[in-house]
């Protein structure tokens, strides 16, 4: 069809993500027609009755082979065991496959060792986008609007197949990025992975201690804020800190070694030491919220 | 007069804290006559004309003479050292003597050490309540309404004076508690200066990384709540690390322990030692963010 940049789209999980992908490029017209598919009727049914999805499917392999555009929108330990039954059946006559998982070099290395290689079709990609809501009922056409889509590119993917991948998350209103596979896994190590594991620790320090009813009954805003992420789902994390584990085992290491040089200024009392760490740290929290402020606009 | 608590009340410092404190009691006819009190006159003056008070003065000591109740509405360091000014002139004649702070333990302190007991009129609050926002200009009437208000009577306090700083939080609104000197150092550690030394540490560790540029446009919404405490005052907080030392310290090693043990999960890729933690960490939270539900209903 007239502007239309590929016919068939294959959708595998229709979550959050699957779900707000597949709304959007219905809408768009990206694509003339969506196949959701994934093990469950029932949560497909719903996906079809809410308009996201244009039939389903539970068989991956039929789904396969009509697909001009494969998405794997499962969580990230369930897209490594789905590529790897897909990889066998990966050419360049097939579809061009990508997903959404929020480590990519899991994924690299899973093709890497079943395929040898990274076919030239498999184009990997993360889009910075979620949140504590869950599944397609959460879904929303503009969950990507000016939010960034990672898309990490390597040697030997052909470049059409990026392209396409490129053109499908910009035809959602994100923005996207090029990043090398062991760059993203870093930022993200950093920017989510950790955060989340710090949460994660502080409530549970805290839901430990003898002082915990007055710790919960007099926290504040600030902690509030703090600690939201610590409400995540457990098990998505579970496999991200599975998945991410060398990188998210340095952003782990780094941090507790700030964290001991400012325990050291604590206990000395310097407060040099520490205004000067505050400081830098305000300065650089400061530029970031800019940087959000501006991209609001 | 009729229905007043009292006749003259100082606020040493018009803050966002002092400022907010004099507006309310102002409003509510709690006292008779606000006097604010500092050393800079034109943000006194500015007070005046925003109708936070009745008067000022820069003369701690006279105002001191004629107040019924003097709120020392300083940050921390200095609230001991207008303490340590004030201790030798406290008397049984004198007014009640409270402040805001953030931490009570080492005004206990400066007064043991100065004065050799807590004088009975001494009785140290702290309004769990702020913002990013500072100064009087952001100060409200309402901002203590529905917060929690932690005060710390010791033995020997004067129980009418204890009794008058408790009514004096109630009528702004505020739901006022009563806790040990050590359980608040503690549970304030653990809710807030902990956080934020994390929340600084992250940013600063982040902001020293080669990726830094990858990692500050990458970042999404939960890294902006994280690191929502790390653009606060970095004086205010250096001068909260050091007065609150000890708690400061034992809220550390015990976070560092926890998250040493989270490390040496995903180390050995243990992930039911991971979603055990997350889990358990993700119910306090979820209980956590009830109890704020329904404090805001």
């Amino acid at each position: 069809m007239a502007g239309r940049e590929c016919g068939n789209l294959v959708v595998l999980g229709l979550g959050l993500i699957g779900g707000s992908l597949a709304r959007a490029l219905r809408e768009n017209g990206f694509c003339e027609h969506i196949i959701g598919c994934g093990h469950r009727a029932p949560s497909l049914e719903r996906a079809l009755e809410l308009g996201v999805i244009d039939e389903y499917t539970l068989d991956v392999d039929a789904a396969f082979r009509r697909a001009d555009i494969f998405v794997i929108c499962t969580p990230t330990l369930t897209a490594s065991s789905v590529l790897e039954r897909l990889l066998p059946q990966m050419d360049a006559a097939g579809p061009v496959v990508t997903d959404v998982a929020s480590v990519k070099g899991s994924l690299r290395d899973t093709a890497l060792r079943v395929a040898g290689h990274m076919p030239p079709h498999l184009v990997l990609a993360h889009p910075i986008a979620g949140s504590e809501q869950s599944g397609v009922e959460a879904s929303r056409v503009d969950l990507f609007v000016k939010h960034r889509v990672i898309v990490t590119p390597v040697e030997g993917n052909d470049a059409a197949a990026v392209a396409l991948v490129r053109r499908m998350w910009e035809s959602t209103g994100a923005e996207v990025i090029d990043m090398a596979v062991d760059t993203h896994d870093a930022v993200l190590a950093a920017t989510s992975h950790l955060p989340h594991l710090l949460a994660y620790t502080l409530v549970d320090a805290l839901a430990g201690s003898a002082d915990r009813e007055e710790i919960f009954r007099c926290a504040a805003g600030g902690f509030r804020d703090f600690t939201r992420i610590a409400s995540s789902d457990p098990i998505m994390w579970r496999d991200i800190a599975l998945a991410n584990r060398d990188a998210l085992l340095e952003a782990m290491d780094d941090f507790s070694e700030h964290l001991g040089r400012l325990r050291s200024a604590v206990a000395a009392g310097d407060g040099d030491a520490m205004q000067e760490t505050f400081t830098r740290a305000k300065q650089a929290r400061d530029a970031f919220a800019g940087i959000l402020a501006e991209r609001d606009q």
